[in-house]
């Protein structure tokens, strides 16, 4: 790509000859330096002399000059999921607030692009990477990650995760088991004794997380899931949709439907609908996240609700003023939001 | 901020003097040059050299050699909003698929930081940047958001604008009248005659745009809307409750309600259904959009939908390769849909 010629727009060297300094003291005053300052009253001159000439500083100039630029690197897997939707806003919001750029970048479902994506904001010199995901049991993904990871790592940048655990690395870990075994606690009071669970990604560690602490404690309370009523698929609506088709079509009996995400719930209810199953009347329904569209659907669904916006936050203070050793992560709780999807049961 | 000591990671010297080149011509083999080229057997080396070293290169350095990064500067509203949400992941995936990183951008409710986002990726020197959003009616914010982008176009930047227009740049643009007129000839044909128009905020030219070709549509058909029957309200789902409760507690007489936006439409149904009128059996009810949430929501809605993705990648184009001066602008139109919330009204 030509870009065109930049006209009568004033360049550094324009700047540095209506201040009456030399080029690099012009460069040092205007884009920093890692190593060598400029005293203040020379430097407001070269200000005044930009301000004067309608000269804009060049960005990827200033990086070079301080060694990182103002950018945040944030990587989700998908942006049509109103979870990541949600994390990516807030990240635009804190990232506007604290004048930094937000590079963002999506995987789509290929997780193996994760280690590219790392690698290519590494060429960029972000100030720090935020990746955003779950887990996966893959011990290849995981050494391909790490390495790239590494690499920025080695050369000065900083790496923070949301939902995922990297090792060595700060992450905002949200606390999946707990807010499961709650849920599980709620429909036991509730009445409910035949859970069908839909459990995700056999691979896919958050997934695990909530379906097994989910199981764990009903059969502290005395209900055993059986493993037939535990389906897996992917974690989305439409793996939502199988799971719900597979275990009507196997006419399995169940009093509730626990999804892994809320997502999968809403393909849960879609294909329930379809097939004459009429939820809340005859099984209840639950999620997992609390995104922002479930206001729009009846009925109301029980889920479990994720603070998008506190992760969002955390991470990036993290990202900036976090130890950057593995120390610095923090658990974030969730909570049970009981809605209309799962009443009493008698 | 200080990174931290770059620890054994080679660098562009190492490489030069592992080629056995200058430092000069080791740069411009990397990371390119807008005025002088390295034969390709020179090139070769070098980058063989790099190889070897596990050199990783320098993306602002490559930008600053070449004139120009590999980024492309996105602004949107809001990623809360499932439209907006819906072009910026077709965006992610169209850079990702043309090798290039996004730097996305929210302005949040506040439309006057736009000239302000727009200086910052200029001082990022993006390769182009694409505004998403809506015409404003106002004369000052077009004043800055013109100067601001003037001095990037200037500058050898590419503006490319999606839903709204600015003189002289090239835009993907929404033929919202068409779509509202064939929705109008929807309902009159589905037998509405007494539309109540959710008509959105005073100043926003797209709403203005869909709300003026369904009313004057429906002139045309024979069906008045009197100006009690056009509600002003934010373009939110908010909104939609607000303008709702306000002609439910005006006693206004209407047969379907017709909002501007989706979200707007789902916030009159909350407010209906808060309020204890049956949509569709007491009144029908349309969006603008056809966000992809809306398959969950009961009943159906029906809508004119929008196609995002071919809105991100139309502007993706245009950015790239466009003319740049407003000839190559594109109108894109988009479809009604009648789903379950409009029945026939006899």
């Amino acid at each position: 790509m030509a870009r065109r010629q930049r006209g009568s727009s004033p360049t550094l060297s324009d700047v540095a000859r209506h201040a009456g300094v030399s080029l690099a003291t012009a460069s040092r005053a205007i884009n920093g330096s890692s190593t060598r300052t400029v005293g203040e009253d020379l430097a407001e001159r070269v200000r005044e002399a930009a301000r004067e000439l309608g000269y804009a500083p060049d960005a990827n100039a200033q990086a070079m000059a301080r060694g990182a630029t103002q950018t945040i690197g944030v990587v989700v897997h998908d942006l049509t999921d109103p979870y990541f939707a949600a994390i990516a806003d807030g990240m635009a919001t804190a990232a506007r607030e604290g004048r930094l750029f937000m590079t963002l970048a999506t995987t789509g479902n290929n997780i193996d692009a994760l280690s590219d994506v790392v690698s290519s904001l590494d060429s960029m010199r972000v100030r720090a990477i935020i990746l955003v995901g779950a887990r996966w049991k893959d011990d290849d993904l995981a050494d391909t990650l790490g390495a790239a990871a590494g690499r920025y790592i080695n050369r000065g940048g900083r790496l923070v995760t949301i939902g995922m655990e990297l090792p060595g690395m700060d992450g905002v870990i949200v606390d999946n088991a707990k807010g499961s075994a709650q849920l599980a606690e709620h429909l036991f009071t509730l009445g409910y004794r035949r859970p069908l669970v839909l459990v995700g990604p056999v691979r896919h560690s958050t997934a695990a997380a909530r379906s097994s602490a989910f199981v764990d404690r009903m059969a502290e309370l005395g209900v055993e899931v059986d493993e037939s009523h535990q389906i897996s698929s992917d974690l989305t609506r439409g793996g939502g949709e199988v799971a719900m088709r597979l275990a009507l079509e196997s006419g399995l009996d169940f009093d509730v439907v626990v999804a892994t995400s809320d997502v999968m719930a809403l393909g849960a209810l879609h294909e329930a609908r379809r097939s004459g199953v009429r939820i809340p009347e005859d099984a209840g329904l639950t999620g997992f996240g609390d995104i922002t569209s479930l206001r729009d659907v009846q009925p109301g669904l029980t889920t479990v609700r994720v603070p998008t916006d506190r992760l969002a936050t955390l991470a990036l203070d993290l990202a900036l003023n976090g130890p950057g050793d593995g120390t610095g992560s923090q658990v974030v709780s969730v909570t049970p939001v009981v809605r209309d999807s799962t009443p009493p049961r008698t």
